[in-house]
């Protein structure tokens, strides 16, 4: 059985990529470098399909700053700093980028019909569908349809299902999840900047005060755990090297 | 009032921009450069988005050679040559892109949230549908649900339409209709080839025996009419350069 994985880098998308390979699948991961204000993610998701021993890891390669729209693709929009967890969810955030897991999910579907796959999986979970449309479940049943009618395989064969497994789950949640199923969490990355060299850092550290790390941060400390990758700036922690080998998986 | 068109610079995009044009909208055309074999069609799309004076012309770039499936994207694959049109609506042609028209929409899509369109223009029609899953009347349903549920606009406002003027028209009612609306038609590219150079030509020739070129052919044909665009081998006709002034647009 093979699945084609939608592989960020970051916690969710890291913990899919483990859920698949538990489910039985062979894993075609893929990833998408749209000059991404973050694009440190791509050596993440680099590092983990490697890790996981994914069967094949492509990345695609195309330009959303053509007409930006999103604080991620835009350099001119400011990244929210600091902003609380009630903040973030009020309304949705500058972070948005248009129709980009439409878009994400289109080329994995692509990716899928080409090697016959039976499954495209999507680490889509509660926080996100708080804030963003296209993560919600009303939204993903409607790309399943586009899935059982745009292509040879909906219309003749079996269609290729969406996998959603964490989408009932809390960002604590799937860190247990991921704990189970040994995903490296130091080798991921959910800063929405491409991180800071500082001193003899051979890692870029991350923010520590964009939505993206404020969130893992809290998932983190709401375990009583340390994050086990490192920050430029926490209040909590910069760095925990010491408590990383309890993370690497074999 | 914005729409987004997609132009392929085939005779139906073009006409389709024509008619967005002549529906109001200032037209904002996006073209796929995705490695196509017959990427000779951009230098179409470019020529007519200018004719037409588009307000903008985005060309998104990214590979499907990556993992082909497709006689388009797969240089191994042969182009069917010289089919009957019984022949190529028996079955999915091998020139099925996996996913394409998902791809093409999730990208217009975008790009009309960022610019807050109110619609997409899409050329597909009866033609088309007899053959691709994913230029069919339910499939476009299926992707406007997307379109809805997808995006911040579609959410919060008015959600962004998908315009398919063409889709109860044959391809002769195509022509009918561009030449009513001025399309530059010897501007247009068909041809699932680049075309060849032949002799003193400033423009390739079209191959004359793809599925693509002989549809256009054809239809031509039924309406007793030249095609203007010049052809390697037809059988019928090899260039017209004396009625291309008919259709030149002013």
């Amino acid at each position: 059985m093979k699945a084609v994985v939608l592989l960020s880098g970051g916690l969710d998308s890291s913990t899919v990529l483990y859920q698949a390979k538990a489910d039985g699948y062979k894993c075609y991961a893929i990833s998408f470098d749209y000059q991404q204000r973050h694009r440190q993610e791509l050596q993440a998701a680099i590092a983990i399909a490697k890790i996981a021993t994914a069967t094949a890891h492509q990345i695609v390669s195309f330009d959303l700053r053509l007409w930006g729209g999103s604080a991620l693709t835009d350099q001119k929009i400011d990244l929210p700093e600091n902003r609380s967890l009630p903040e973030m969810s009020e309304s949705i955030p500058v972070t948005y980028v248009p129709a980009r897991n439409t878009i994400f999910l289109s080329f994995a579907l692509s990716y899928a019909e080409a090697i016959a796959a039976e499954r495209v999986y999507l680490g889509v979970n509660i926080l996100d569908y708080s804030g963003y449309p296209d993560c919600r479940p009303d939204y993903i049943q409607a790309m399943q349809e586009v899935f059982r009618l745009g292509t040879k395989q909906g219309r003749h064969g079996q269609p290729i299902t969406i996998a959603t497994p964490l989408i009932t789950l809390k960002k604590t949640e799937i860190i247990q999840l991921g704990d189970r199923l040994g995903v490296p969490w130091e080798q991921t990355w959910s800063c929405y900047t491409s991180g800071t060299f500082e001193g003899t850092a051979s890692k870029p550290l991350a923010c520590g005060v964009c939505d993206a790390c404020r969130l893992r941060l809290a998932a983190f400390k709401e375990l009583g755990r340390q994050d086990p990758i490192s920050y430029l700036s926490t209040g909590a922690k910069t760095s925990s090297q010491t408590s990383e080998s309890t993370y690497v998986s074999p």
